[in-house]
This record gives structure tokens, sequence and C-alpha cells, in this order.
């Protein structure tokens, strides 16, 4: 085999694909990419059985052949190596050459005989979105899915097709995430687990453009997003997602429109009087137009207030000033609506069109 | 106590103090900054007893006093708050009140009483040049102080004034990093080794102005960094430092003038082949215009020739490749010198003045 790239283009698929090569793994061939010019395309591929990256790359096929190098020296390499073609030819025992200008490294490569390939996906339910919503979507919720898989089902997303419009829930037991954008065309109903740890690479991936489209198939057991010259395929989750629709309610007591900036700064500030690893929630005091947050600790205390305008009852609510905080900065607007009932209650962040909606559990304070 | 400053002064006196605060201690009052406002001045000084700084702020005094505040709780808080006027005010159980707009925070304060102030330093020996290049001669020497400090006088710097010169010097054994700048005015003759944690630390506070001026002064046991409105006093280390001149020869068998960014990118790249603590040598062949770099790893290996202009005989010699990276890196030249005398004998990178002298120990290596 031999090729030829140019550096960006090389450096730009190598990246890509590096996203699906496991950090830690017993099977050496996962640690690999494969680089498949049998056919007059050029395919990189990485594959740890979760999920899935092929990307095509632009550059000249000297001479046919195929072969696995390992990720990471490879992405090294490619990255350090000048802005100039760059040349990869592999000889009868896989060895790898990387040459450019007056640089030559050799790798052992490997066959990639026994390199699993993406599986086929049939391409029968899909929609399709621009790759900055995608991105949008999965930056707005990805923090309140569950870092430990005590529940499996808590590290994924459920996307949602209903209506022509994609929904995507994320949940950890304490808050509840809800993101929705309307998509242009007509599709079918779906309901899919995607796991977290394919959102979050997938995510490094995507670009910010609003104009280029990103297209979804879902099957019974995977899901595959298509854009550019890229291919990702990963597992979903199996089971049924817990019943949102259930545990969301538009019944509140009181309802309170804060500037967004200046809530989430004031909580910030509360945070320091909170050491690290410590629960203690901030106490959250309304009162007429005006919002109290106070936390007390053997650091020392901390009191702020911040003005509001109030439907409904006065209330006083304790929460974790985490939730709230991820909550408010996954929100681009300039004032948020917030919408309680009792302090043993869900909190909801939500606007009008419910294009967003944040639940956050209270925690129990003591006065 | 009562005073008020505006948050850029403030977080500004509190960054500069802070750098004197150790991370770890037995003794809380090590861990406070000093707020003094006795006097018509406010003075901020947090102190560690080998390191200590202090610094005049600008702010309204309305009410006089002092304590220590906890330096850490501190900076966070005056950092989040939003850009107004900050008040800091005690009670006469030196609870600290800091508020600014609707924000109030609550800390235990001490009353100071035990807090060690700087030790006045005679200003008799001293020595000036610019913020600029007191922090450049730092960042281009540091890097060859010994880490652990089996031999303290390793872990310190040769501050040395002579001729109306300050020659810096560091080694670790394995290489001497050399920086001489040359003084405006005449300076009796001093010879002090400077702590490696000064160093780091003042060359956090320096300036990159190349107008403002620094001044050194030094005793038997001290040095004190003056400028603006900051002092910083840092005992030395006591001992006789190495005879660096005996060390230091102009003889050479080859000379190589080599550009510095092609032979460093190329060095960086051969260390892609040479795992994380492993203390392979990068092998450097020299043959009439041609340096050929190579390396031979269980990872694979490389091989890279670059251009050179060569006085001399040829040779091959063994290079830990972060020691030249180092170096390479601290100089601005676009070519640089190097001198050789045999595989055995150090290398030396020069500038034809003197202002920098970078010593290389080569390392054995089998062909």
């Amino acid at each position: 085999m031999k090729l030829v790239f140019t550096k960006s283009n090389l450096n730009k698929a190598v990246n890509i694909v590096s996203k699906a090569v496991p950090s830690k793994t017993t099977m050496p061939i996962l640690e690999c990419i494969l680089i498949d010019a049998e056919t007059n395309d050029i395919k990189f591929t990485a594959n740890d059985m979760e999920l899935g990256i092929e990307t095509k790359i632009e550059g000249q096929i000297l001479e046919k052949g195929k072969v696995a190098i390992n990720a990471k020296i490879f992405s090294d390499i490619v990255r350090k190596l000048p802005d100039d073609d760059i040349t990869i030819e592999t000889d009868a025992n896989f060895t790898a050459t990387i040459s450019s200008c007056k640089s030559v490294f050799h790798l052992a490569g490997q066959s990639g005989e026994d390199f699993s390939y993406l599986p086929a996906i049939e391409r029968d339910k899909k929609i399709s979105l621009s790759q900055f919503s995608m991105k949008e979507l999965i930056n707005q919720t990805i923090f309140s899915t569950a870092m430990n898989d005590n529940n499996k089902m808590m590290t994924g997303e459920l996307f949602e097709v209903q209506e022509n419009a994609l929904r995507v829930v994320a949940l950890d037991g304490h808050r509840i995430a809800i993101r929705k954008v309307n998509l242009s065309e007509e599709a079918q109903a779906v309901k899919a687990i995607v796991p977290g740890k394919t959102l979050v690479e997938i995510q490094k991936i995507l670009s910010n453009d609003a104009e280029s489209t990103l297209t979804l198939y879902f099957t019974q057991n995977h899901i595959l997003f298509e854009f550019e010259n890229t291919k990702v395929v990963s597992r979903l989750i199996e089971g049924e997602y817990f019943k949102i629709n259930n545990m969301l309610s538009s019944d509140y007591e009181t309802k309170v429109t804060v500037n967004k900036k200046a809530f989430l700064d004031s909580i910030d500030r509360s945070t320091l009087m909170i050491k690290e690893g410590d629960k203690k929630p901030i106490i959250v005091d309304i009162k007429e137009d005006d919002l109290c947050i106070s936390v007390k600790s053997e650091i020392g205390n901390m009191k702020e207030n911040v003005a509001i305008t109030k439907e409904g009852k006065d209330i006083m609510i304790g929460f974790n000033p985490k939730f709230l905080i991820d909550a408010l900065r996954a929100i681009d607007d300039e004032n948020v609506d917030m919408y309680m009932v009792s302090p043993k209650a869900p909190l909801f962040i939500r606007d009008k069109e419910e294009n967003y909606i944040y639940l956050i559990l209270p925690v129990n304070f003591s006065n």
C-alpha cells in the first residue's frame, strides 16, 4: 500500500476516528485505526464495538492495500509532522513507513484482517438537522446524565421523535434536562436511548455550522450519525426509558422571572462558602420582589439579593447549587422563568414553547 | 477597620501577595493575608518565612485597623465579586464583612498580632534592571534547576554581579544554563544563591514591561526585589555555589550552525518514539553538511535530516532530547551555534557574546 495525503486532510481524519479508540483495552486491535485503500476510496475506521467511526479521506492511492496502525502513535506523528505532504507506505510485513520532508518513521502495523468494520445500518427511520443543532442539544443536556452506571439507562439520553420534533431527555435521579427542536421534514416516531459516551464523542467532532446537515438513522439496536464524509455508529441502550411525561407538571404556586446572569453569578459566589465534596444546600428565599440566596458553613456565611418579578406565593427552598448552575449555563435567554409548588416539590425552569425544560429536585435544609 | 477598594485594585493586590502563601502548612496564620491599614497606607502582606511579599494598595480608609484573612477564600471571593466597589469591614471579634452591591460575605478573621512582617533589609548592595529582563532571565534558566532537593544548592540559581553585568546560573548535574545581562549602572560584586521557588513565584508577578524598573538588594541572608508598590523578600540558600568557570571551555573539535526551529521540531518528533519515563537517548550523527537525528525503540524507529553548516570533525553523539528541547526553547535566535569535543564531553550552545551558554552532558548509546 502507498498513499499520499496533505497534512491537514490526514490530521482531520485521524482526529475524527480517534474518538472511537478506547483509552484502555486488552485487545490491541481496538487501539488501531484501519486504513483501507483496497478500492478507489480511502477510508479510516476505528471501532471499540460500542461506538464505531468511519471517515473517507482525500488522498492519492499510488498502491492499493490496507493496514491497521496504533491510533495514539499515528496521530501524534501526524500532528507533529511539518505542514507538507505525508506518505504512508507498507511492506509485506505490514511495517508502515510514514514520511514527510526529511522525516521518516517506521511503525509495526497489522494486516487488519481481524478488524471489525462498522455494522450495516438499515436506512429506514431517519431525521435530519444541522450539525450545530445536534451539538447544542447534546451540550445542553449531557450534564444531567448519571456518571456511574448503577442504572445503565441514566447514563444515556432518550432521543424521541414525535410530531416532527426531536426531544432529547437526560436524567440522573436528581434532575431532568429536556430539549426540543422542530424538524423540517415529516418523520416516523422513534424512541431510542443513546449512550452518553457516544454523545460526548460525537459532540467533539460535529462542526458549529448551522448550514451543514446531519442525518440520524435509527434501527432496533443502533443509531447512525451521518455527516460530510463521516459515519458514526453506536449501539443503543436496551430497555424502556423512564416515563418522563408523568414527572412534568405545569401547575405552580410561585412563578419567578429573573435575569439569568445575575442569578447565575450569585449562585456561583455562594458556592465559595461550600467545601468541595460537602453537600450543603444553598437557601433561596423568595419574598415579594426579592430573591435572597444564602449559605452558612464553617468557612463563613454569604447572603445576596437578586431582583425578580414574582407571581404567586412567597417560598423558601433549598438546592444543590451545582444543579442550578448547570441548568442556567445551558440556557441562552437573558431572563428565565422558574416555577415552584412547595419546598418539597421540583423546581421547573422552562420557556413558554417548552423548547427547554429543566427540572431540579429541592434539598432539605435546616434553617 | 473599614476600607473601600475598586475590584481591580483589590484583585491585583491579592493575586500578588497570594504567591507567598504556602499551599500546605500546619500554621493557619501562614495561610492568611495580613491587611494592615493602621497608618495612612494600606498594605497587604503574606509570608511563609522563606518568601514574603508586601504590596501597597490604593483604597479609602474609612476606619483604621488590621486583620488577617484566609488568603484562598479571600482571593476566591474577590475574583468572583462583580466589577464594583468592595468594602472590607471588621468588628471587635475580627469577623470580616466583605461586601459589594447586594452581596455580603462574613468570614472569621484573626487579629494579625502573631503575623510576621517582612524582615528589614539593608539597602547597601543593589542593582537595577527592567521587570521584563528579570522575567526573561528566570524563564530562560529555571528549567535547569533540580526539582528534588538532594542537593539544596541545585534547587536555586546563582545571581552573580561582576563588572556591571548580572550573570544567572542554574544547574542540575546534567546541564547548566547561564544567562547574562549588562547593567546600566556600576554595581558592587555580589554572589547569592536564590531559591528556585522564589524565582518561580516572582516570575509570575513581574510584568512584561521593558520600561518598568526592578531593583534588587542583596544582604548576607536575603534578597529583596522591589518594583512598583511591591516588595518581595526571600531567604538565600547558604553555602558556596559550584565553580562554574572550571566547567566552561571554549575549545571544540566540531562547530555546527543550525536553524533553531528546524532542529527543535525534529527533536520534538523524535521523542514520539520514546515512552514516557524511558531514558532512551536520541542519536545525533553529524556528517559533512548534514545532521541526522535517529531513535529506535519498541514503539518503532525514526530518522530525520536537518541542514547545517559545519566546521571541524564529524561526530556521533547521544542526548536526552528533553535537555536539548529545554535549551533551544529558551533561545530567541533564528540560528544557534553548537560546539562539541567528543561523544563523552559536554555540548555547548552559546552565542558569540556569551549572553547565553547552555551546557548539556551527552548520554552513552549503543549503536
